[in-house]
Order: C-alpha cells, then structure tokens, then sequence
C-alpha cells in the first residue's frame, strides 16, 4: 500500500524535503489518557504488547491524537531474550526482572537463535499486520529491537542497573562467552526484525540504551561489529532504512556511521555541529532535552525551531529519549505543531 | 608540616613529575575488610560521616592498604543540604532520602548560606584535624564538596533518580528561583571549602555527579557560572588546587577548563586525546572504566599503563568513577602499583 506521508522514509533515505518529520519516542504510553483507560483494564504491560489487536490500537493512538509523522509499534526490545527462551517480568516501577540469567557457556548454548527464536514472536507479526490494517496508510510504521550490548546487559545482569556492573563484568572476565552469546542474540534479532519487515514495517530503529555504560574500547569491541552486521543484512535483503539510537555513545559516532545505517539517533547531550562533524552526511535524529516539554508553550515553540535551524536538514525531529509520564498532551502538541509549521528555506 | 609525598599536588600544579600520582574515588568504603569490620558496628552511614575519629580512622584506611598517593576525607556531599537545614536519610542500598525538598521561593528563603551554613559542619573540620594527625605528612588530604547543580539536584528530586526529571522541571519551569538556590548553595560551599582548607585540606575536589543529566545549554546557565565562583573564591584566597569532576559533561569540558581550577577529572566514556584536545594544558585525571578491575591482574597491568602511556604526562590516575562493593582487594593494589611503578621517558 502507498503511504499517504511518506516524509520520514523520504528523509531517512537523504532526500531533500519540505520540512523534517517529527515522531517521539515512548509517543504511545502514559502520556495519553486513551492509552491509560486501556491499561487500566489488563493485567500488566505484557498483556498489551503480547495482545495484537491491543498493541495495534495504542500504537496508533498517538498519530490520531498529535498527527505525528509515524507509528511505532507498541513492544519491547526484552521480547528478544525472551524467545531466545530467558522469560522476563515486567514489575510495575521497578522495570523488567529476569528471574533466571545467563551465567555459563551451558546457559547460552541452551537459548533458540536466528528462525527459531524469530518464530517465537508471531505475535508482534500479528500486531504489526493489524497496525498496518488501522493506519490504511497515513504514515509509515517503525520496527524495532533492542542492539546485542543492550540485550546482552538485560541477559547477564537480569533487571535494569545504574552500573551493570554484573554484565560489565562478564564481558571483562569472559569475552569469549560474550562474543557467544552476542552472535546468537544478533542472529536471532536479525531473523526477527526481517520478519517485521515483511509484514509491513516500513522503517526500522536499532535502541542501544546502556551504549553510554562501556568504554569506547568495549564499546568498539562488544557493540559496533554486531551493528554491523544487523544494519548490513537488512541492507542486503531489503530497501528499508535503519535508525542507530546508541544512547551517551557519543564517543562512538564516527562508528556507527560506518555501518549500513541511514540514521543516527542522537541524545540530548549532542550538539547537532558536533554529531555533523562525526557522521559525515547520515541522516540524524534527535535531539530535544525531554525535559524542554516541561517549560511554558513559548519557551517549547522557541526551542523547537532553534533545534531545527541548527540541524538545518537531513534530520528527522525528535527528543533525545522517550517521553516521561507526567508529560502533558498539550505541551507535546505544542512540540510537534511547531515542526510541522516549519519549512526549510530554499538554498 | 611537610607532606612526605607531595606528587599529587606538584602534578596538580603542573610540576613535571617522575610519574603520575594515583588515589581512587570512594578508596575507603566497602571494598575494605577493615571499613566493613568498623561499619557493622555503627548505626549507619551518617554515625560514620559524623563521628571525627572515625571519620578519620576510614580515611586513613587505604593509605596503609595500598599506599595510595593521596587521602580524601571521609564525608558526604549531602552534608551542605544538611546544613542549610534539609536534612538527609541515607537508606541502605536505596541511597539519600530527603523527607523535605525545595519547592517555592519561600524555601528557598527559609535556608541557611555563607558562614551560616558553613559553622554547622564543625565535625568535618574536626575530622580533617583528625586525619591530619593521624597521616603525619604522609600524603596529602583531599577535601571535596558537591558542584552546585547537583546539590540543588538532589535539594528539589529529594532522592537519586535515573532522570532526575523533577529537578530539570524546576530548572525549566522556574529559571529565577533556581538561580537563587543555586547562589545559596555557592555561598554555602564556599564558605565549607575554605574552612576544610584552614583545617589542613591539600587539594579540593567539587563532584558534578549529575552534569550529564543536562543538556549543553543548560550546564552552561545552570552550572558552569557557579563553579567559576568557586574555583576563582578558592584561588584569590589561597594556593590550594582545585578538580572539577563533571560525570558524562564531555560536551563542556571546553567551559570547566576556562574555570581556575587546576585539574579536570574525567568518566571512563572520554577518551585522553579528546579531553586534551578540549582543555589546554589543564591537568586531567582518570580514567580506567572502573570495571577494568573485574579484569584478571595481567589484564589490569596492561590496560593500566595503555592509560598512562595515552594520557603521556599532566596526569593524576584515578578510575573513572568510584570503586564498586564487590570490588577485591588484590585487584585494586595490582591498580595502585602499576602506578607506582611506571616511570615517564625523559624528553
């Protein structure tokens, strides 16, 4: 089906554009009021994601209520490990919980990889199909998974950490077993995100966001080549763009432009001239401070359009990280009205 | 009276030196057999950082252990909160408490400042005269404060926190009456530095733990102007040195080292060539991944002299964070005397 917004595809791919399109990460969540009424009736986070027609509905709630420029399915990257056969818990704000962790070559040989693990997820296959259905084409809809460091921190160190000093652990004191286990998490999620691409996902976004908790050395060594090799085997079977968002890796830009990504996510912490100067001429995305959608509607409209002067094209409007709860729907609007109002001065 | 070992501050001063000093951040503390024996014995943390003897007593620890170049005192950058007048709670393995927390002008008003606040903090001072006695010269004592911004931080949030989202709302929100905190607590910290200067402090580090939390334009209005008074405060008053360690601040390292202070610390994330290419001829320090040491001994030797051998001089060592619990021993002294072992080339 020919999209009916086609802008954020236009603009991953480097073509010159009217104005930057605009989408948010977290747009689908507790932001919304429609989206808490719906949680409000389920058991917990998983039943929504795991449900297709339900993760369909809230992942098309934001384009219905701020017309953002795309859709992104409602999941999470924890349903990776979890087909790879490590079963996760989301525990209300307190974030996910694995109650068993990988601690020995036993336990990364017992996992699924490449189709069995992707067979696993035919339910986000299914509530990409029913996205599709809903949004009948207005925009386009994003996949995506989380990269194998990040994957691989969750795994190891079983919850969320301020240090993951459990799975930076296992990296310094068995980076055979590391480099093991990152090839069965990168074959799996290459299988997977193929899959999403053949039903429907029209662009898709890698989330690196424990990049910023290595050193550039690890970074290099357990990240970058598993990067590679993901953005390099869509490339080779697909036309579809791929988005990098590798949080606090500023480090490692210069790097992850050398992969066969179109975009590159950027946190709030980069300076648009700084990234420029790392990236050669990738496309990049970002980079609001999320914290900015707390200020008044002027101060929101003022620095929205500073961002976009300053990235001056090949950019695609977003924060630089998700939306936090307590935001509010008008301030978002507010954001997102002001991209959509700009227009690019012809050069 | 003559310090015995004066390398950390001839380094800090910019003397050329035979090898780089090296002390570690959060060097007394848990990874001791000796700090946990004394611990269990105590009410809690704040018995600890209150009580002088023996304050002095775990400060003192690590010299003996790993006769580390330097000592820094045992306290906490919750004490300048403390006295101008929000108390702390510090919950075992949930970190600071702050039952109150700053919200209107009116409590802003209600704090202490300058000298004020600076008199409630006698038992720190008493703790530095006691550690001054016990280390006889050995090494120099490090006295240290929190940077402005992330005492306010942890003023308005009320405890630690992943986003810190509360305390930027505050910033965004009420840009005028953050200034005014962040005046009282400058005044405040000031006035703390040069006393623990009078009681014997050698080198005085400021922590900006939460700098990375902000974006570029926001360090540069919310906490770059208040170390600049401080540093400028202590250099017209006297020659003690000065660090500013600023977490994940890699995007400002340009503003720290247009401050007078001596040395820049530095996180794990940022590499020697970068920062040096950043500050002019300031003296950096750091910055091994504090992981390194989950490394075997042969591993830590190696990576160790990689760092000095990157850094090539106007160099402390440290790691680039603090030493974490499980941390052993052993792999901190093969740390320490690869150190003290290394010898730079004569030029």
């Amino acid at each position: 089906m020919k999209l009916q917004n086609d802008l954020l595809i236009r603009t991953a791919r480097g073509e010159r554009v009217e104005r930057p399109p605009v989408w948010l990460m977290r747009q689908a969540g507790r932001v919304l009021p429609q989206y808490r009424a719906l949680r409000a009736k389920l058991s917990g986070f998983k039943e929504l994601v795991e449900t297709p027609q339900l993760a369909a509905e809230v992942t098309v709630q934001p384009i219905d209520e701020w017309e953002v420029d795309a859709a992104i399915i409602f999941s999470d990257i924890l349903v990776i490990p979890e087909a790879m056969g490590l079963t996760y818990e989301m525990v209300e704000k307190r974030g996910p919980i694995f109650p068993q962790t990988i601690r020995s070559r036993a336990d990364i040989e017992g996992l699924l990889t490449d189709d069995d693990a992707a067979a696993q997820l035919q339910y986000v296959y299914d509530a990409l199909d029913a996205t599709k259905k809903v949004l009948d084409g207005r925009v386009p809809l994003i996949g995506f998974a989380g990269a194998p460091w990040t994957i691989l921190a969750y795994m190891v160190e079983g919850s969320g950490s301020k240090t993951f000093s459990r799975a930076k652990h296992f990296l310094y004191s068995e980076p055979e077993l590391a480099h093991l286990l990152l090839d069965k998490i990168t074959r799996a999620t290459t299988g997977y995100l193929l899959n999403k691409i053949r039903h429907g996902a029209d662009l898709i976004q890698l989330f690196d966001s424990w990049a910023g908790i290595l050193s550039p050395a690890q970074y290099g060594e357990f990240a970058v080549p598993y990067l590679h090799r993901i953005t390099a085997a869509i490339a080779t079977a697909t036309n579809t763009p791929v988005t990098l968002f590798a949080k606090n890796a500023w480090f490692a830009l210069d790097q992850l432009a050398a992969t066969d990504c179109n975009v590159i996510g950027l946190d709030w912490n980069t300076e648009p001239d700084f990234a420029r100067s790392r990236v050669g001429d990738k496309v990049l995305q970002g980079n609001l401070d999320p914290c900015q959608l707390y200020a008044d509607h002027e101060q929101i409209v003022r620095a929205t359009g500073k961002m976009i002067e300053a990235f001056n094209g090949r950019h695609i409007v977003n924060l630089g990280h998700g939306l936090y709860p307590d935001m509010e729907v008008e301030k978002v609007r507010t954001f997102v009205n002001t991209v959509k109002n700009f227009r690019y001065t012809q050069k």
